[in-house]
């Protein structure tokens, strides 16, 4: 990495954080330049790209590619709709594997049209992830199941806290089998972001149960005061009220080595000139770092 | 009652639902019309008419008052605010008492301003529920505690699951004290408000533990896909994605044999002339009865 700015070690930008700027090759770039060492895409970001491309661009500026957004969306009204989703799945998969990403990040999908199943759904969801574990073991991609907030359980995601994540993991998982021989991770873990969890009362007793093992990234971004959109609203670190300093501590305490990585869906942001968005991470990431 | 509907038992008007459009006689004068035979008045409408004139008139129209909303608020940046607080319930326990409330239901408070000490304000929570329990006990008014859906944990509740509130029930209440001798119900228990808790998935657990002793009160609307608005987008019963059938069912399997209390805080159905929310809602509640 040639580095216009200091390097800040183990900080890493999700795309969707500016994806309404940049298209990834200028995310690939100004990463670099702005001295953040890790990224991680989204597909459709990706796609412009094209897997093969970007992973020899990414290495190339010297980046870690700290996740692929995002695997899952498995609960479907019907079994060829389940049956897609997974397909969908193994190409993501294959994708991570091209770039070396360190865990394909698993969204896991809601409810299926027109259902109040939740039960359901969440079968569909185990039931999905189960069907592709193997394939990701043989790629060497980590699945890493995201809990999302719960006002995301009906039309996201039905894995709405981490300890539900890690009963899932469990359930499809009870060996907590390493990736490959010698491992320190396992090949099914979970993706932690602030946004989604930093509420739950039981959260630090799941971080100590997660562990090294399956804490496979973490996600960072603010919960704003007032919050005006339940998706596009998030907020910039230190501009609402979670503690990151003290969740980044925690998260670390229970095992956690990796990137902090830094996804901020907000149509405030979206409206900034990118290259200040990424110098404002900058500036404020120190401060989420205990 | 003499109502020109036949009567809908179990059936519960919290005046939230249609608080843009009638005052409390109002509201009380349409539920006797309507046949609904409970009513949950909160404090901003009790205020308009005095807790003793609407408990007359309560009585005279023949309906149950199934809670009172709302106590708590107890976290503040001060020992002033907080005890400013603790006066404010002291005095929604008597404005309960002399409606006859079957409980005073607590939506227990976010973040002080400027903190992000989630940890803290749980604290004051409880130390807020502790120190008015005797007098509640005392005027024979039950405090329920409405886990609110973990959305408003910064700023309106910071007790976000019902295991949650039924470990501060357990804190601050180990013997599970009756009311007085006799009585069913716990002297502190819980709200379970559907669209709180629809999401949960230790939802089956917790009722059970809750049992008919903390189960105190229990709140329906429905969730819509998409909500457009954290707190003004609830939905009417049937036009969302809870299968309110299934959890009526639950809460009752569990020991709760109260009313259905329908709370929907919603821009649309505010602007709805408001008898004929009363008609909508008589004619729904059937298909959330098990």
């Amino acid at each position: 990495m040639n580095s216009a700015n200091p390097l800040v070690p183990g900080l890493s930008l999700n795309t969707a954080t500016v994806r309404e700027q940049w298209n990834l090759a200028q995310m690939i770039e100004a990463c670099a330049r702005h001295g953040i060492p890790g990224i991680s895409p989204w597909r459709d970001k990706l796609a412009e790209l094209g897997a093969e491309k970007a992973a020899a661009m990414i290495r190339a500026h010297g980046l870690s590619v700290t996740g692929l957004c995002r695997g899952g969306m498995f609960p479907a009204a019907t079994e060829a709709g389940r049956q897609a989703a997974i397909e969908d799945n193994l190409r993501a998969i294959d994708d991570a594997a091209t770039l070396g990403a360190k865990c394909l990040v698993l969204v896991c999908g809601g409810l299926p049209a027109g259902s109040r199943d939740l039960s359901g759904a969440r079968t569909m969801v185990r039931d999905g992830i189960a069907a592709i574990l193997s394939h990701a073991r043989a790629a060497g991609v980590p699945l890493a199941i995201e809990p999302l907030h719960p006002m995301y359980a009906a039309d996201r995601c039905c894995v709405n806290t981490l300890a539900q994540a890690l009963d899932l993991c469990d359930e499809i998982d009870p060996q907590h089998a390493p990736l490959r021989n010698g491992a320190s991770v396992a090949a099914l873990g979970v993706a932690v972001d602030a946004y989604h969890v930093w509420w739950d009362p039981e959260l630090d007793s799941s971080l100590a149960r997660a562990g090294a093992n399956r804490l496979l990234a973490y996600h960072i971004c603010d919960w704003l005061v007032e919050t005006r959109d339940l998706l596009l609203d998030r907020g910039m670190l230190g501009d609402g009220v979670i503690d990151l300093r003290s969740l980044g501590r925690r998260v670390r305490a229970a095992g956690y080595s990796g990137f902090d990585e830094v996804e901020i869906l907000s149509r405030h942001w979206w409206s900034v000139e990118p290259d200040v968005v990424l110098a404002t991470i900058r500036e404020r990431h120190p401060a989420c770092v205990a």
